[in-house]
Protein backbone atom coordinates (compact mmCIF):
# COMPACT_ATOMS: atom_id res chain seq x y z
CA UNK A 1 0.00 0.00 0.00
CA UNK A 2 1.62 3.66 -0.95
CA UNK A 3 0.57 6.51 1.22
CA UNK A 4 0.91 9.99 0.54
CA UNK A 5 0.55 13.09 2.91
CA UNK A 6 -0.31 15.87 0.58
CA UNK A 7 -0.33 19.29 2.58
CA UNK A 8 -1.62 22.44 0.43
CA UNK A 9 0.76 25.13 0.26
CA UNK A 10 -2.57 27.37 -0.79
CA UNK A 11 -5.52 26.45 -1.92
CA UNK A 12 -4.43 25.72 -5.43
CA UNK A 13 -1.15 23.77 -5.17
CA UNK A 14 0.99 21.72 -2.42
CA UNK A 15 3.86 18.93 -1.79
CA UNK A 16 2.84 15.49 -1.42
CA UNK A 17 5.59 13.13 0.24
CA UNK A 18 5.38 9.20 0.23
CA UNK A 19 5.32 8.22 4.09
CA UNK A 20 5.98 4.45 5.78
CA UNK A 21 4.55 5.03 9.15
CA UNK A 22 3.11 7.34 11.82
CA UNK A 23 5.56 7.50 14.24
CA UNK A 24 2.72 9.41 16.71
CA UNK A 25 -0.63 11.30 16.56
CA UNK A 26 -2.54 13.18 18.92
CA UNK A 27 -3.89 16.30 20.20
CA UNK A 28 -2.94 18.71 22.67
CA UNK A 29 -5.05 21.69 24.27
CA UNK A 30 -3.39 23.95 21.24
CA UNK A 31 -2.91 22.01 18.45
CA UNK A 32 -2.98 18.99 16.54
CA UNK A 33 0.88 16.93 16.24
CA UNK A 34 1.78 14.56 14.02
CA UNK A 35 5.26 12.65 13.37
CA UNK A 36 5.61 10.88 10.26
CA UNK A 37 8.24 8.49 8.77
CA UNK A 38 8.69 9.76 5.19
CA UNK A 39 10.60 8.02 2.57
CA UNK A 40 12.23 11.02 1.31
CA UNK A 41 12.93 13.18 4.13
CA UNK A 42 12.82 10.94 7.12
CA UNK A 43 11.15 11.91 10.02
CA UNK A 44 8.82 14.54 9.83
CA UNK A 45 6.86 17.22 12.52
CA UNK A 46 3.39 18.38 11.46
CA UNK A 47 1.53 20.79 13.37
CA UNK A 48 -2.45 21.15 12.51
CA UNK A 49 -1.80 19.71 8.75
CA UNK A 50 1.24 21.89 8.15
CA UNK A 51 4.99 20.47 7.61
CA UNK A 52 7.30 22.57 11.03
CA UNK A 53 10.39 20.13 9.77
CA UNK A 54 11.70 17.16 8.40
CA UNK A 55 15.15 15.51 9.44
CA UNK A 56 16.36 16.21 6.09
CA UNK A 57 16.27 19.89 5.82
CA UNK A 58 15.79 21.05 9.32
CA UNK A 59 19.53 22.17 9.26
CA UNK A 60 18.59 24.87 6.71
CA UNK A 61 15.75 26.37 8.86
CA UNK A 62 18.01 26.45 12.23
CA UNK A 63 21.10 27.42 10.80
CA UNK A 64 19.46 30.09 9.31
CA UNK A 65 17.20 31.28 11.82
CA UNK A 66 19.89 31.13 14.80
CA UNK A 67 23.63 31.57 13.10
CA UNK A 68 23.13 35.26 11.86
CA UNK A 69 21.99 36.68 14.74
CA UNK A 70 24.73 35.09 16.68
CA UNK A 71 27.35 35.90 14.42
CA UNK A 72 25.85 39.49 13.94
CA UNK A 73 25.88 40.12 17.81
CA UNK A 74 28.91 40.51 19.51
CA UNK A 75 28.52 38.90 22.74
CA UNK A 76 25.63 37.53 22.98
CA UNK A 77 25.14 35.64 26.29
CA UNK A 78 21.43 35.49 27.33
CA UNK A 79 19.33 33.70 24.31
CA UNK A 80 15.63 32.94 24.45
CA UNK A 81 13.85 31.16 21.84
CA UNK A 82 10.06 31.08 21.60
CA UNK A 83 8.28 28.41 20.04
CA UNK A 84 11.01 25.92 19.00
CA UNK A 85 9.66 23.28 20.89
CA UNK A 86 11.38 20.84 18.44
CA UNK A 87 14.91 22.03 20.02
CA UNK A 88 16.70 22.50 16.49
CA UNK A 89 17.21 26.15 17.28
CA UNK A 90 18.30 25.76 20.75
CA UNK A 91 20.53 22.94 19.49
CA UNK A 92 21.97 25.77 17.36
CA UNK A 93 22.57 28.30 19.74
CA UNK A 94 24.57 26.26 22.62
CA UNK A 95 27.03 25.56 19.44
CA UNK A 96 27.78 29.67 20.26
CA UNK A 97 30.98 29.29 23.42
CA UNK A 98 30.07 32.40 24.62
CA UNK A 99 26.73 31.85 25.02
CA UNK A 100 25.68 31.83 28.93
CA UNK A 101 22.27 30.88 29.05
CA UNK A 102 19.49 29.78 26.40
CA UNK A 103 15.73 29.30 27.33
CA UNK A 104 12.78 27.67 25.43
CA UNK A 105 9.65 28.93 25.97
CA UNK A 106 7.06 26.59 23.74
CA UNK A 107 3.64 26.47 24.55
CA UNK A 108 3.11 23.41 23.88
CA UNK A 109 4.82 20.82 26.53
CA UNK A 110 3.45 17.72 24.02
CA UNK A 111 5.57 19.27 20.97
CA UNK A 112 8.98 19.28 23.39
CA UNK A 113 8.07 15.62 25.05
CA UNK A 114 7.28 14.13 21.69
CA UNK A 115 10.37 15.73 19.97
CA UNK A 116 12.06 14.43 23.12
CA UNK A 117 11.44 10.85 22.58
CA UNK A 118 10.75 10.86 18.39
CA UNK A 119 13.11 13.55 17.18
CA UNK A 120 16.46 12.92 19.09
CA UNK A 121 18.23 14.40 16.57
CA UNK A 122 16.66 17.91 16.92
CA UNK A 123 15.98 17.72 20.88
CA UNK A 124 18.99 16.64 21.66
CA UNK A 125 19.84 19.83 23.49
CA UNK A 126 16.67 19.76 25.41
CA UNK A 127 16.73 16.90 26.59
CA UNK A 128 18.17 18.32 30.13
CA UNK A 129 21.50 17.02 29.06
CA UNK A 130 22.44 21.24 29.02
CA UNK A 131 22.96 22.75 31.82
CA UNK A 132 23.21 26.14 29.99
CA UNK A 133 19.69 24.83 28.76
CA UNK A 134 16.67 26.48 30.29
CA UNK A 135 12.94 24.84 29.11
CA UNK A 136 9.98 26.67 29.97
CA UNK A 137 6.37 25.36 29.21
CA UNK A 138 4.17 28.38 28.92
CA UNK A 139 2.91 31.40 26.92
CA UNK A 140 5.68 32.78 25.13
CA UNK A 141 3.94 36.63 25.13
CA UNK A 142 3.58 36.04 29.23
CA UNK A 143 6.86 35.46 29.62
CA UNK A 144 8.57 37.80 27.98
CA UNK A 145 6.61 40.51 29.53
CA UNK A 146 8.16 39.38 32.79
CA UNK A 147 11.52 39.20 31.50
CA UNK A 148 12.78 43.13 30.35
CA UNK A 149 15.86 44.13 29.50
CA UNK A 150 17.63 40.54 30.03
CA UNK A 151 18.13 38.93 26.31
CA UNK A 152 21.29 39.72 24.16
CA UNK A 153 19.22 37.99 21.20
CA UNK A 154 15.75 36.55 20.84
CA UNK A 155 14.46 34.28 18.26
CA UNK A 156 10.64 33.17 17.58
CA UNK A 157 10.90 30.29 16.16
CA UNK A 158 6.48 30.03 15.76
CA UNK A 159 4.34 28.27 13.13
CA UNK A 160 2.27 30.50 10.93
CA UNK A 161 -0.42 33.42 12.13
CA UNK A 162 -2.38 30.95 12.57
CA UNK A 163 -3.90 29.00 16.25
CA UNK A 164 -1.67 29.88 19.03
CA UNK A 165 1.01 31.68 17.34
CA UNK A 166 -1.21 34.32 15.70
CA UNK A 167 -0.18 36.73 19.20
CA UNK A 168 3.79 36.36 18.17
CA UNK A 169 3.21 38.53 14.93
CA UNK A 170 1.66 42.20 16.53
CA UNK A 171 2.90 44.63 17.05
CA UNK A 172 2.25 44.66 20.74
CA UNK A 173 4.07 41.97 21.01
CA UNK A 174 7.23 43.39 19.27
CA UNK A 175 7.14 45.96 21.73
CA UNK A 176 7.30 43.33 24.26
CA UNK A 177 10.38 41.90 22.56
CA UNK A 178 11.98 44.95 22.40
CA UNK A 179 11.93 45.62 26.19
CA UNK A 180 12.91 42.15 26.58
CA UNK A 181 16.11 42.78 24.84
CA UNK A 182 19.25 45.08 26.07
CA UNK A 183 20.68 47.90 24.60
CA UNK A 184 21.70 46.24 21.57
CA UNK A 185 19.51 43.05 21.19
CA UNK A 186 18.27 41.53 18.44
CA UNK A 187 14.90 39.33 17.42
CA UNK A 188 15.07 37.21 14.55
CA UNK A 189 11.39 35.86 13.73
CA UNK A 190 10.52 33.58 11.14
CA UNK A 191 8.43 35.52 8.38
CA UNK A 192 6.93 33.15 5.64
CA UNK A 193 7.15 32.88 2.59
CA UNK A 194 7.64 35.64 0.13
CA UNK A 195 6.06 33.85 -2.82
CA UNK A 196 2.42 32.54 -1.27
CA UNK A 197 2.25 35.17 2.23
CA UNK A 198 2.97 38.13 1.16
CA UNK A 199 0.40 40.30 2.88
CA UNK A 200 1.34 38.83 6.41
CA UNK A 201 4.98 40.07 5.41
CA UNK A 202 4.19 43.10 4.57
CA UNK A 203 1.95 43.74 7.51
CA UNK A 204 4.73 42.10 9.66
CA UNK A 205 7.14 44.27 8.72
CA UNK A 206 5.23 47.26 8.69
CA UNK A 207 4.92 46.20 12.78
CA UNK A 208 8.21 45.68 13.12
CA UNK A 209 9.34 48.77 11.79
CA UNK A 210 7.18 50.49 14.26
CA UNK A 211 9.14 48.98 16.85
CA UNK A 212 13.18 48.57 16.04
CA UNK A 213 15.38 51.25 14.18
CA UNK A 214 16.54 48.11 12.28
CA UNK A 215 14.25 46.23 10.50
CA UNK A 216 15.96 43.58 7.52
CA UNK A 217 14.62 40.68 5.41
CA UNK A 218 17.03 37.80 4.71
CA UNK A 219 16.09 34.04 2.85
CA UNK A 220 16.79 30.29 2.71
CA UNK A 221 16.15 27.66 0.91
CA UNK A 222 13.74 24.82 2.60
CA UNK A 223 12.62 22.60 0.30
CA UNK A 224 9.29 21.04 2.33
CA UNK A 225 8.44 24.92 2.78
CA UNK A 226 5.70 26.18 0.62
CA UNK A 227 7.34 27.62 -2.27
CA UNK A 228 10.85 26.51 -1.04
CA UNK A 229 11.87 29.77 -0.33
CA UNK A 230 11.41 31.01 3.04
CA UNK A 231 12.30 34.10 5.29
CA UNK A 232 13.37 36.24 8.28
CA UNK A 233 12.67 38.72 9.89
CA UNK A 234 15.95 40.47 11.73
CA UNK A 235 15.11 43.48 14.19
CA UNK A 236 17.58 44.89 15.92
CA UNK A 237 18.46 48.26 18.49
CA UNK A 238 21.85 48.56 16.62
CA UNK A 239 23.67 45.99 14.85
CA UNK A 240 22.23 45.51 11.65
CA UNK A 241 23.47 41.70 9.15
CA UNK A 242 24.95 43.48 6.30
CA UNK A 243 27.79 45.36 7.98
CA UNK A 244 28.23 44.64 11.60
CA UNK A 245 31.84 45.53 11.89
CA UNK A 246 30.88 48.97 10.41
CA UNK A 247 27.59 49.06 12.54
CA UNK A 248 29.08 48.56 16.02
CA UNK A 249 31.28 51.14 16.65
CA UNK A 250 29.23 53.86 15.53
CA UNK A 251 26.19 52.74 16.64
CA UNK A 252 27.30 51.59 19.79
CA UNK A 253 25.46 53.80 22.76
CA UNK A 254 26.64 53.92 26.54
CA UNK A 255 23.72 54.33 27.72
CA UNK A 256 20.24 53.62 26.07
CA UNK A 257 17.88 55.93 24.27
CA UNK A 258 14.47 55.95 25.91
CA UNK A 259 12.91 57.65 23.35
CA UNK A 260 10.60 56.60 20.89
CA UNK A 261 12.69 54.51 18.24
CA UNK A 262 13.65 55.97 14.85
CA UNK A 263 12.16 54.48 11.88
CA UNK B 1 -14.27 18.36 -10.66
CA UNK B 2 -11.06 18.56 -9.00
CA UNK B 3 -8.82 18.07 -11.29
CA UNK B 4 -4.89 17.83 -9.78
CA UNK B 5 -1.57 17.60 -12.17
CA UNK B 6 0.80 15.92 -10.04
CA UNK B 7 4.92 15.38 -10.93
CA UNK B 8 7.04 13.33 -8.50
CA UNK B 9 10.35 15.02 -8.04
CA UNK B 10 11.37 11.91 -7.18
CA UNK B 11 10.21 8.58 -6.18
CA UNK B 12 9.51 9.61 -2.75
CA UNK B 13 8.26 13.60 -3.32
CA UNK B 14 5.91 15.71 -5.63
CA UNK B 15 4.61 18.91 -6.32
CA UNK B 16 0.80 19.09 -7.14
CA UNK B 17 -1.60 21.65 -8.69
CA UNK B 18 -5.03 22.14 -9.43
CA UNK B 19 -5.54 22.43 -12.96
CA UNK B 20 -8.58 24.18 -14.75
CA UNK B 21 -8.26 22.96 -18.19
CA UNK B 22 -5.77 20.93 -20.64
CA UNK B 23 -5.01 23.35 -23.35
CA UNK B 24 -2.94 21.13 -25.70
CA UNK B 25 -2.09 17.44 -25.18
CA UNK B 26 0.35 15.95 -27.95
CA UNK B 27 3.39 14.40 -28.87
CA UNK B 28 5.85 14.79 -31.30
CA UNK B 29 8.82 12.86 -32.69
CA UNK B 30 10.83 13.75 -29.59
CA UNK B 31 8.65 13.88 -26.48
CA UNK B 32 4.72 14.28 -25.04
CA UNK B 33 3.80 18.34 -24.80
CA UNK B 34 1.14 19.03 -22.20
CA UNK B 35 0.08 22.39 -22.10
CA UNK B 36 -2.45 23.00 -18.81
CA UNK B 37 -3.82 25.80 -17.12
CA UNK B 38 -3.55 25.93 -13.64
CA UNK B 39 -4.91 27.85 -11.08
CA UNK B 40 -1.93 29.00 -9.21
CA UNK B 41 0.81 29.09 -11.84
CA UNK B 42 -1.42 30.15 -14.70
CA UNK B 43 -0.45 28.25 -18.40
CA UNK B 44 2.14 25.53 -17.46
CA UNK B 45 4.16 23.46 -20.29
CA UNK B 46 4.65 20.07 -19.14
CA UNK B 47 7.22 17.83 -21.70
CA UNK B 48 7.22 13.90 -20.91
CA UNK B 49 5.56 14.55 -17.66
CA UNK B 50 8.03 17.49 -16.29
CA UNK B 51 7.04 20.99 -15.53
CA UNK B 52 9.23 23.40 -17.93
CA UNK B 53 7.93 26.40 -17.25
CA UNK B 54 4.73 28.01 -15.32
CA UNK B 55 3.51 32.30 -16.32
CA UNK B 56 3.47 32.60 -12.92
CA UNK B 57 7.50 31.63 -11.95
CA UNK B 58 8.99 31.53 -15.57
CA UNK B 59 10.49 35.07 -15.35
CA UNK B 60 12.94 33.77 -12.32
CA UNK B 61 14.26 31.26 -14.85
CA UNK B 62 14.28 32.98 -17.85
CA UNK B 63 16.09 35.90 -16.31
CA UNK B 64 18.53 33.99 -14.43
CA UNK B 65 19.84 31.43 -17.56
CA UNK B 66 20.30 35.14 -19.35
CA UNK B 67 21.11 37.86 -17.66
CA UNK B 68 24.47 37.23 -15.83
CA UNK B 69 26.60 35.81 -18.66
CA UNK B 70 24.96 38.70 -20.88
CA UNK B 71 25.92 41.55 -18.12
CA UNK B 72 29.01 39.49 -17.56
CA UNK B 73 30.47 39.54 -21.15
CA UNK B 74 31.41 43.02 -22.48
CA UNK B 75 29.95 42.99 -25.89
CA UNK B 76 27.73 40.61 -26.65
CA UNK B 77 26.43 40.90 -30.34
CA UNK B 78 26.08 37.24 -31.08
CA UNK B 79 24.28 34.72 -29.13
CA UNK B 80 22.74 31.08 -30.00
CA UNK B 81 20.09 29.48 -27.52
CA UNK B 82 19.96 25.79 -27.62
CA UNK B 83 16.80 23.91 -26.83
CA UNK B 84 14.42 26.65 -25.20
CA UNK B 85 11.69 26.22 -27.84
CA UNK B 86 9.26 28.17 -25.36
CA UNK B 87 10.81 31.33 -26.32
CA UNK B 88 11.58 33.47 -22.98
CA UNK B 89 15.21 33.24 -22.75
CA UNK B 90 15.35 34.94 -26.36
CA UNK B 91 13.17 37.44 -25.13
CA UNK B 92 15.48 38.16 -22.58
CA UNK B 93 18.42 38.00 -25.05
CA UNK B 94 16.84 40.69 -26.75
CA UNK B 95 16.06 43.21 -24.19
CA UNK B 96 19.96 43.52 -24.53
CA UNK B 97 20.47 46.57 -26.92
CA UNK B 98 24.28 45.55 -27.94
CA UNK B 99 22.79 42.28 -29.40
CA UNK B 100 22.95 41.94 -32.94
CA UNK B 101 21.53 38.43 -33.65
CA UNK B 102 19.81 36.02 -31.16
CA UNK B 103 19.85 32.31 -32.78
CA UNK B 104 17.15 29.98 -31.36
CA UNK B 105 18.04 26.28 -32.36
CA UNK B 106 15.26 24.40 -30.70
CA UNK B 107 15.31 20.53 -32.08
CA UNK B 108 10.93 20.07 -31.52
CA UNK B 109 8.80 22.13 -33.83
CA UNK B 110 5.87 21.26 -32.08
CA UNK B 111 7.14 23.04 -28.61
CA UNK B 112 8.11 26.40 -30.68
CA UNK B 113 4.40 26.11 -32.49
CA UNK B 114 2.76 25.53 -29.45
CA UNK B 115 4.80 28.52 -27.78
CA UNK B 116 4.00 30.96 -29.80
CA UNK B 117 0.39 29.92 -30.21
CA UNK B 118 -0.29 29.23 -26.29
CA UNK B 119 2.37 30.90 -24.34
CA UNK B 120 2.69 34.40 -26.21
CA UNK B 121 4.04 36.46 -23.41
CA UNK B 122 7.56 33.86 -23.59
CA UNK B 123 7.09 33.47 -27.01
CA UNK B 124 6.72 37.25 -28.25
CA UNK B 125 10.37 37.22 -29.53
CA UNK B 126 10.37 33.96 -31.77
CA UNK B 127 7.00 34.59 -33.41
CA UNK B 128 8.77 36.27 -36.16
CA UNK B 129 8.32 39.78 -35.00
CA UNK B 130 11.63 40.78 -33.81
CA UNK B 131 14.31 41.19 -37.05
CA UNK B 132 16.83 39.80 -34.52
CA UNK B 133 15.83 36.70 -33.81
CA UNK B 134 16.14 33.76 -36.10
CA UNK B 135 14.68 30.17 -35.30
CA UNK B 136 16.09 27.37 -36.08
CA UNK B 137 14.39 24.11 -35.57
CA UNK B 138 17.12 21.31 -35.90
CA UNK B 139 19.57 19.51 -33.40
CA UNK B 140 21.54 21.83 -31.19
CA UNK B 141 24.56 19.59 -31.77
CA UNK B 142 25.14 19.46 -35.27
CA UNK B 143 23.94 23.27 -35.27
CA UNK B 144 27.28 23.65 -32.55
CA UNK B 145 29.67 22.11 -34.78
CA UNK B 146 28.52 23.88 -37.70
CA UNK B 147 29.43 27.33 -36.48
CA UNK B 148 32.65 27.50 -35.18
CA UNK B 149 33.69 30.55 -33.36
CA UNK B 150 30.58 32.63 -34.07
CA UNK B 151 28.94 33.44 -30.81
CA UNK B 152 29.89 35.48 -28.18
CA UNK B 153 27.16 33.68 -25.50
CA UNK B 154 26.08 30.56 -25.91
CA UNK B 155 22.88 29.63 -23.66
CA UNK B 156 21.74 25.70 -23.13
CA UNK B 157 18.43 25.87 -22.29
CA UNK B 158 17.92 21.87 -22.01
CA UNK B 159 15.27 19.80 -20.61
CA UNK B 160 16.68 17.21 -17.82
CA UNK B 161 19.31 14.91 -18.91
CA UNK B 162 16.59 12.20 -20.07
CA UNK B 163 15.29 11.85 -23.39
CA UNK B 164 16.47 14.43 -26.34
CA UNK B 165 18.31 16.53 -24.08
CA UNK B 166 20.79 13.55 -23.19
CA UNK B 167 24.12 14.83 -25.62
CA UNK B 168 23.49 18.69 -23.83
CA UNK B 169 25.56 17.29 -20.32
CA UNK B 170 28.52 15.70 -22.31
CA UNK B 171 31.71 16.71 -22.37
CA UNK B 172 32.20 15.97 -26.10
CA UNK B 173 29.00 18.62 -26.29
CA UNK B 174 30.87 21.19 -24.46
CA UNK B 175 33.97 20.48 -26.53
CA UNK B 176 31.59 21.66 -29.34
CA UNK B 177 30.43 24.57 -27.61
CA UNK B 178 33.72 25.94 -27.04
CA UNK B 179 34.71 25.90 -30.08
CA UNK B 180 31.51 27.64 -31.57
CA UNK B 181 31.86 30.54 -28.74
CA UNK B 182 34.80 33.34 -29.50
CA UNK B 183 37.90 33.44 -27.43
CA UNK B 184 36.22 35.39 -24.88
CA UNK B 185 32.98 33.41 -24.87
CA UNK B 186 30.65 32.40 -22.49
CA UNK B 187 27.95 29.14 -22.23
CA UNK B 188 25.61 28.79 -19.69
CA UNK B 189 23.65 26.15 -19.05
CA UNK B 190 20.61 24.92 -16.46
CA UNK B 191 21.87 22.87 -14.31
CA UNK B 192 19.38 21.14 -12.19
CA UNK B 193 18.86 21.11 -8.53
CA UNK B 194 21.43 20.51 -5.98
CA UNK B 195 18.92 18.88 -3.68
CA UNK B 196 17.45 16.15 -5.55
CA UNK B 197 20.17 15.69 -8.79
CA UNK B 198 23.63 15.77 -6.97
CA UNK B 199 25.42 13.06 -8.97
CA UNK B 200 24.04 14.81 -12.15
CA UNK B 201 25.47 18.39 -11.39
CA UNK B 202 28.85 16.44 -10.25
CA UNK B 203 29.49 14.90 -13.40
CA UNK B 204 28.33 17.77 -15.27
CA UNK B 205 30.70 19.83 -13.58
CA UNK B 206 33.82 17.79 -13.92
CA UNK B 207 32.80 17.59 -17.80
CA UNK B 208 32.77 21.61 -17.68
CA UNK B 209 35.88 21.34 -15.76
CA UNK B 210 37.40 20.00 -18.44
CA UNK B 211 36.91 22.20 -21.17
CA UNK B 212 36.70 25.67 -19.75
CA UNK B 213 39.11 27.45 -17.73
CA UNK B 214 36.58 28.64 -15.59
CA UNK B 215 33.60 27.02 -14.34
CA UNK B 216 31.19 28.43 -11.82
CA UNK B 217 27.95 27.59 -10.28
CA UNK B 218 24.92 30.22 -9.24
CA UNK B 219 21.92 29.40 -8.03
CA UNK B 220 17.87 31.00 -8.29
CA UNK B 221 14.68 29.48 -6.55
CA UNK B 222 12.22 28.62 -9.06
CA UNK B 223 8.91 27.23 -7.17
CA UNK B 224 7.69 24.45 -9.67
CA UNK B 225 11.22 22.98 -9.74
CA UNK B 226 12.01 20.01 -8.10
CA UNK B 227 13.31 21.59 -4.31
CA UNK B 228 12.61 25.00 -5.41
CA UNK B 229 15.89 25.32 -5.63
CA UNK B 230 17.98 25.87 -9.01
CA UNK B 231 21.21 26.08 -10.32
CA UNK B 232 22.85 27.56 -13.81
CA UNK B 233 26.51 26.34 -14.63
CA UNK B 234 28.41 29.38 -15.87
CA UNK B 235 31.53 28.07 -17.95
CA UNK B 236 33.95 30.67 -19.40
CA UNK B 237 37.09 31.09 -21.68
CA UNK B 238 38.20 34.70 -19.43
CA UNK B 239 35.60 36.39 -17.98
CA UNK B 240 33.80 35.08 -14.56
CA UNK B 241 30.88 36.03 -12.55
CA UNK B 242 32.06 37.33 -9.30
CA UNK B 243 35.00 40.21 -10.77
CA UNK B 244 33.98 40.88 -14.02
CA UNK B 245 35.91 44.12 -13.66
CA UNK B 246 38.53 42.52 -12.29
CA UNK B 247 39.00 40.02 -15.21
CA UNK B 248 38.45 41.69 -17.69
CA UNK B 249 41.57 43.42 -18.47
CA UNK B 250 43.94 40.64 -16.61
CA UNK B 251 42.53 37.64 -18.50
CA UNK B 252 42.06 39.13 -22.26
CA UNK B 253 44.63 37.99 -24.34
CA UNK B 254 44.37 39.66 -28.20
CA UNK B 255 44.75 36.01 -29.47
CA UNK B 256 43.36 32.82 -28.14
CA UNK B 257 45.33 30.20 -26.93
CA UNK B 258 44.91 26.79 -29.01
CA UNK B 259 46.44 24.50 -26.53
CA UNK B 260 44.72 22.17 -24.08
CA UNK B 261 42.49 24.37 -21.54
CA UNK B 262 43.70 25.18 -17.99
CA UNK B 263 41.44 23.48 -15.68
Amino acid sequence: MDMWYTEKHSENVGITLKTSKTLFSGESEYQKLDIIETLEYGKMMVLDGLVMCTERDEFVYHDMITHPALFTHPNPKNVLVIGGGDGGTIREIVKHPGVEQAVLCEIDGLVIDKSIELLPTMACAIDGSNPKVQVEVGDGIAYIKEHQDQFDVILIDSTDPIGPAVGLFQEDFYRCVHAALRKDGIMVAQSESPFYHAQIQKDMYANLRNVFPIVEMYQAFIPTYPSGLWSFAFASKQYCTWAPLLCRPSRRRTSPSKSKPVR
